[in-house]
């Protein structure tokens, strides 16, 4: 039984964590904090957990008692883990961080999108970016991982099989990405009223995104080389998912991009690639760790436009942190993630 | 292995039982039936199951397929049991009905409220009526199970404490409900349009709804006697969930409620009752088979309230029939239902 | 040209104010007053009013600049009225307060509810209560009026013909009502959030709501004496609307309710009483200054259910405001909330 | 007093053309139609309109009662206006048709775009395109108006100030945009319901949308020459607006594209060039007959990204219209659309 701590389980990731692990045969929450919350049962804030976690209450962090896990999942705002990972990876506790804190491989990259210097520069050459159908192999050696972003997550694997066979105009790649409001977290903002992003539609970020860099990064990654990406994210009026749709220019237009699509993520467990002319819903995957994908050619021209879609909270979050660990402890990399995502 | 047959899959119930039933060790579903969806891919209509059920499809429904399964779910609108059943039964194959076919024990009454005649008047006799919390017995021996409606799921369970200890004024209830879009199924209908249901709240079959006689069929057994109750269903711009608002004259008031709801349900592993003063949310329990109860006496009067919530679709009726399915067949009763309200 | 100052015109009842504002022809916003933004642009914090203020900026309340105005609404939360009311009275404006401070006739009362004391107890003698179903000629003659909340205003106008004609035991009214997401206003609190109040139902303050004296205070002037009044407030993922769902026992059940209805409400310009059998829908009154009114008697029984709907911003706020100043000034009361509502 | 006919008036722009005109001080309605509503009052499908049109009724469409009217508003499905405006011209009275019948102005693309023939191909020569914003002189004397799509108003005027001026690759541009479900119309549809189309997104038809031919070929007459546009719809959890996300690369990025845009739209009345930065949200321009756009430039590339906002209903249809009906008649042109958008 792998011994569970979480940091900052108030947030939305954190009680997805809770959710999904309730269901894990093999992993067992054995602590959680919150400094706002301390001593709170974490059944009295999240009423859904009844039944299922009835005796856990929040703690103060305190590296001791965390040191005592077998891994940490940090669901904190950036900047606490960079405070924390170093003593517990000292103390032999794995540390899965939710947060952007070890995202981006260059201190000073995050310190300009964060406004901030970084935490824990010394860490991150030994981060491993928890992207398993990218790093699948660092990960099952890794000590310490930053979970890739939501909006990274749907934009990479939609992009991926396009970039790492050269086929794709590098220089012009955009991603047109719809959010469901839970992307903002659980945190008092007026933006994110019922009242106020409710029967409403609206980008923001348009001059620039702190997952800019991210998907920036990844992309290079896959590309082997420079990329030029234009993200324009969406506020979209749900509580979960997101949509990215994808837009490349392609030189070869032979090319048989949804059997491309297929063989590339053929063994893997978590994505699918929907049949040709698919348009995968958000709804879809609601709850489950899949990203779903779909590939078109419009008018048979040399734009290609992708369709990816997962639950941000998901895969693009918790149900991957717990992805990454079933990897790192070399268990069964679907354990407790085999929940069907909840339509209508 | 439970070889399961669903007849009537391609609404709402019926996908559901498909996404339970996903994660139930024990059983299987060998054949899903729809007539106009014949030779369909399930996962072709339902994207979310992709993963789970991608080799079955729908087939036109025929006795002697079905009559091989151990037990046959009914998911279809009122009428189609009638005709099935007793063919069913007859072959060995126990019967859960989550259509209103059977759940009325009186062929006239039944008549009355669908507008056409019983079409098995014969099997009346030894339908149970699905509701574990009062029939766990009679559903352990049964051959014929009507699971109840989703309304007099809620409003039951709400009341049963207070009428089986003859508490209440039983000729001045009333039940103010509160039901998600999916209670009207997945039909083309202009009044559940994102656009009609949308962003608006409304009372509808004040003059009387098909469940008003269910629900006092129920409660006038627990209460050993006639029952006066009004009932208020209301449509809510939410996809799942009912909030079932719950109003009774108590003559006691010195009663200890609290505890009369703790004790009546300390040993029912589907109905929670919440700490005093608790006002449980429908998101609660969605997508879990759990019915959360919280009772209120206000300003200390002789009215008490009660606030029952379910998902219509779980609760209130695939979950409830997988339930059911468990408790026919010996299993342990919380099979395939332990998953975790998704929350937000 | 009527000379208008809003006090406390950022949140959900100001910019209401504005928006109906815009379109009358006898009234003209000279002042809008809020702390915090002081000096930003109306259309920077709400952009659907640009083309109409643009030249109009937040100021700091300052009682010599609306001392100028001929009204001032205040649409501010409680206390804020009871400080600068007297001090506008004495200097001739008159003062049309949205707030709960001076609905109650009974300071103790008051400040019971509010947690504090009340800070204009002098006042109260001459505050008029803003409806104007019952009040018509009290209105035409204040300097002070306090505009009656939204809960009231749907719950009074729905009883008040039962009332008033001593048809009901007054000593067990219900009011089971749902209210929009934009009756808790636009601040920044966790409850309100899309991803906390959206897809869910829930009841809250089921012990005693801050609405609920202010109601019985209205329904014992209509009765002519106690009333014995239960209030469940329920919060709807909608953004506006209210939706009262009221139950009264009629000892008398031969009344004609149909006529007794649409006599009461016949001169009056805002209140529709729809036809017998109806179910009003709140989008049905979105955006406009009505109250439509459907009254049953289910299985022809002695309980009647009056449903009752407003959209809170507007007859339950905003818009009666406007009707109280057209009343105050002997205009045309229908002036400047003639718009239909928005549906879909 | 113009004296409007409506043909088709039970679906969504024919009830916001009913509540447009409502407020217009210079037009009435004399006759609305439906072949399926013959003889049902409008308010008893529409309750919001009680109190404005109590004594209008549905007729079946006949030529000599609709050529008896002024104009003649086509709020129908594509084909209907094709069989009838020939006749209206022939009568006097003048057609402005908000279906698709009279947009393009090649009658095999129609053909090809809505699989059938086109029915009246001897008028296009003399239809002219409602989009006032470019043919506002050709409007005004025109006889037969074909009223611009959503997608299409939203589209072109976030792309026009660029390619009036030369200044795009006018062979890649994008327009990814997103629609609210009334833009599905009020039809019967499995897809549009509460339970398929809420708490989720998704792309359609990009294989291509029957918009795609006509914003193409607005484009074109922009650009003076051939455009290569990719044209992605999104359906969007909200009932109303449309954001249109759009892309286009320039080759001269010194050009002030704020002041060009603000110069282009400075004598519009309804098109509001925001300031730069802005993001403007569908909800600003609900129920009003506005575009709001931004123009963004991210990361100072050379890749401009235009947001254009509208509601579907108003000023991507019956607002439109009546813009248009204004013109013809030489009324002011903002006559009866001066309202505010409903916020929140």
């Amino acid at each position: 039984m792998i011994k569970v701590g979480i940091v900052g389980g108030t947030g939305y990731t954190g009680v997805e964590l809770l959710r999904l692990l309730a269901q894990h045969p093999q992993a067992e929450v054995a602590v959680i904090t919150s400094r706002s919350e301390d001593g709170v049962k974490v059944t009295d804030m999240y009423p859904n957990l009844r039944g299922h976690y009835d005796d856990l209450a929040f703690s103060v962090p305190d590296a001791a008692t965390l040191g005592g896990c077998d891994v940490v999942f940090f669901a904190t705002p950036h900047g606490v883990a960079h405070a924390l990972a170093g003593e517990l990876l000292a103390a032999g506790t794995r540390v899965i961080d939710l947060s952007a804190d070890f995202r981006l491989q260059d201190a000073e990259e995050w310190a300009k999108w964060y406004g901030q210097a970084h935490g824990a520069p010394e860490l991150l050459s030994e981060a491993v970016y928890g992207l398993p159908e990218v790093n699948r192999e660092q990960i099952r050696k890794a000590r310490l991982i930053a979970v890739p972003g939501c909006y990274p997550t749907a934009t990479q694997l939609g992009f991926l099989p396009l970039l790492e066979n050269g086929l794709a105009d590098n220089s012009r790649l955009i991603a047109d990405c719809k959010s469901g409001v839970s992307g903002a977290g659980r945190a008092a903002k007026i933006g994110s009223l019922f009242t106020e992003a409710g029967e409403s539609m609206m980008a923001y970020a348009v001059k620039g995104h702190r997952h800019l860099p991210e998907i920036s990064q990844g992309l290079r990654r896959a590309a082997g080389g420079g990329v030029g990406l234009t993200f324009v994210p969406h506020l979209t009026p749900m509580i979960r998912g997101i949509h990215a749709t994808l837009y490349a220019t392609v030189a070869d237009t032979s090319v048989d991009l949804q059997s491309l699509y297929e063989q590339r993520y053929a063994n893997e467990p978590f994505v699918d690639v929907m049949p040709a002319g698919s348009h995968p819903e958000t709804r879809s995957v609601r709850g489950a760790n899949v990203c779903r994908i779909a590939v078109h050619r419009p008018q048979g021209g040399d734009l290609v436009v992708v369709l990816s879609v997962i639950d941000n909270l998901v895969k693009g979050a918790s149900g991957q942190a717990i992805q990454n660990m079933n990897i790192l402890f070399d268990l069964n990399e679907k354990l407790g993630l085999g929940n069907v995502a909840l339509l209508p």
